[in-house]
């Protein structure tokens, strides 16, 4: 593809920060926008914690723990155990360092800054090499609905239950009155091309896809490859497959390309899917098979020049 | 004085911190109700702070650091050294274990609980072995008004700036329209001794005397003895000496009687003051002269004994 081509990346937590590593090392930060799932979004401890957003502006700042797989580097946790030494619930573990994050967010949010200008504000303090959306400025939750009636905040679900209870369906609460945040119909509408992350296609790209106008503005771009977050029937980490199961779509890449045939061109997937590279093609998506595993940056970044050839 | 006989202090900081740890020390603590400063109560990063309530309550319960004299023992700074990281103004120090009460007590009053009962519920689940009231359950601010035209928080004054600022003035912003708290005159009216602990009369005990009903409230205990933070025109810590002369009193032991002539019956000053037992007594103050410096517990306990003796 040509210099300088904007690139846009839809993003969730912990797959989407580890490609964009690799995305980061193959072009230059100045050319990518990433478009941040908000929709597990929380408050905790009166404090607005946006996971996915700071999964990615930590990974790329260089400042997270890569072998914990979530947080900071260098971390503590004393306030965490002073509020379960008051009684506070502290199943969502947030370690010292990462609550100034908060903190300072939720101060301006009071403020009355958007989130989007928060998420920019915090990008350039710690240094982050890509411009980061939120998805909205609005609230938007995702929600499990369990097979035995609990409505489960998608934290709870995926943190505090360990993604255990059986799932009936996934709401996107707020998804109707929401719309995509300040840029982001704007920088899809610019790029040369869309990248889905290997993301939970529910869980984490759903909420970004569901906003009114994204899921066409992704539709209408010029190139636009998804990476498949399923290897062999199954996810690295998270419920994506339960939850694939749930929506009634096959939980394999076969699935994946049915969830996003009516948007993306191409879809990359891993060699152990290779077989099932026929039945991706036979719902309109251009198979691109590859090795997807992102065991280093190395890996990583190999994986996301693939990613930029296949949507060429 | 008789056994069971309830005792009521008015405190501020360290200084009331320390006298309380000696009073602990000569007479059960369920005796004992402390009504709290909360002029100098503050939001840092968003979060409510009540520093001489925590300080009282960390010193009681065993958990305040006696050494440096303010916070918790065994104390960390992770997330102020994130909030700096991040640009955050960091003048007002939060350690780590600290900033845990702080996010529990913020969430409780967001969610609607009055000072009074985050206050309890703090000392409940922290152990705290005597019952503190804060002065009230609305906002009270102590500010400074300097003579260079200045508008400053008393915590600004005093942390920020060091006290270095010539005090025009000192104004209890919100006083008028604030009442005590849950069981402040009713505590007072059933104290067989009210105490006023060696603390600044006009940045610690004055907002809580200012307030409606407890200045004649404490002139109408049966008993009531305070004790001088002043020694030889000096105060220990703080800007005690400067807000007496701006106030217009001598900034000695005479100073303080006159300052609580209307509502107390003894004054339990220094040695180093004993030439000044006449001026107090000229001013209707009976001065009892004893060694007040709190230099350890033992100091603190023997100085508690004498000041119920005294107001018996």
């Amino acid at each position: 593809m040509e210099e300088g081509a904007p690139i846009v990346v839809l993003a969730g937590g912990v797959g989407a920060a580890r490609f964009l590593r690799g995305l980061v090392a193959a072009v230059p930060g100045t050319e990518i926008t990433v478009i941040g799932n908000t929709g597990d979004d929380l408050e905790v401890h009166g404090l607005h914690v946006s996971p996915d957003l700071d999964t990615v502006t930590y990974t790329l700042a260089g400042l997270a723990d890569l072998e914990r797989g979530w947080g900071l580097a260098g971390e503590s946790w004393a306030v965490l155990g002073g509020l379960g030494r008051l009684g506070a619930d502290t199943w969502f573990q947030l370690g010292d360092r990462d609550l100034a994050t908060h903190l300072w967010r939720t101060e301006q949010l009071r403020r009355g800054r958007p989130l989007s200008a928060a998420t920019a504000a915090l990008a350039e303090r710690l240094g982050l090499p890509v411009r980061l959306l939120p998805m909205t400025d609005q609230p938007v939750t995702t929600r499990v609905h369990t097979v035995d009636g609990r409505d489960l905040h998608i934290q709870e679900f995926f943190v505090r239950e360990r993604c255990r209870p059986a799932i009936a369906h996934v709401e996107y609460q707020g998804i109707e009155a929401a719309g995509p945040g300040p840029g982001v119909l704007a920088a899809l509408a610019a790029a040369a091309v869309v990248v889905l992350a290997p993301s939970n296609p529910i869980m984490s790209l759903g909420p970004i896809l569901a906003l009114p106008g994204v899921r066409a503005a992704v539709a209408a771009a010029r190139r636009t490859v998804a990476i498949s977050p399923i290897i062999a029937g199954k996810a690295l980490k998270g419920p994506a497959t339960a939850m694939m199961a749930a929506a009634g779509v096959a939980p394999t890449v076969v699935g994946i390309a049915q969830l996003y045939r009516d948007c993306v061109q191409a879809l990359v997937l891993d060699e152990a899917d290779a077989a099932l590279s026929g039945a991706v093609a036979s719902q309109g998506v251009r198979p691109v098979v590859t090795d997807t595993l992102m065991v280093d940056l190395a890996a990583a970044t190999r994986l996301a020049r693939v990613a930029l050839e296949a949507a060429a």
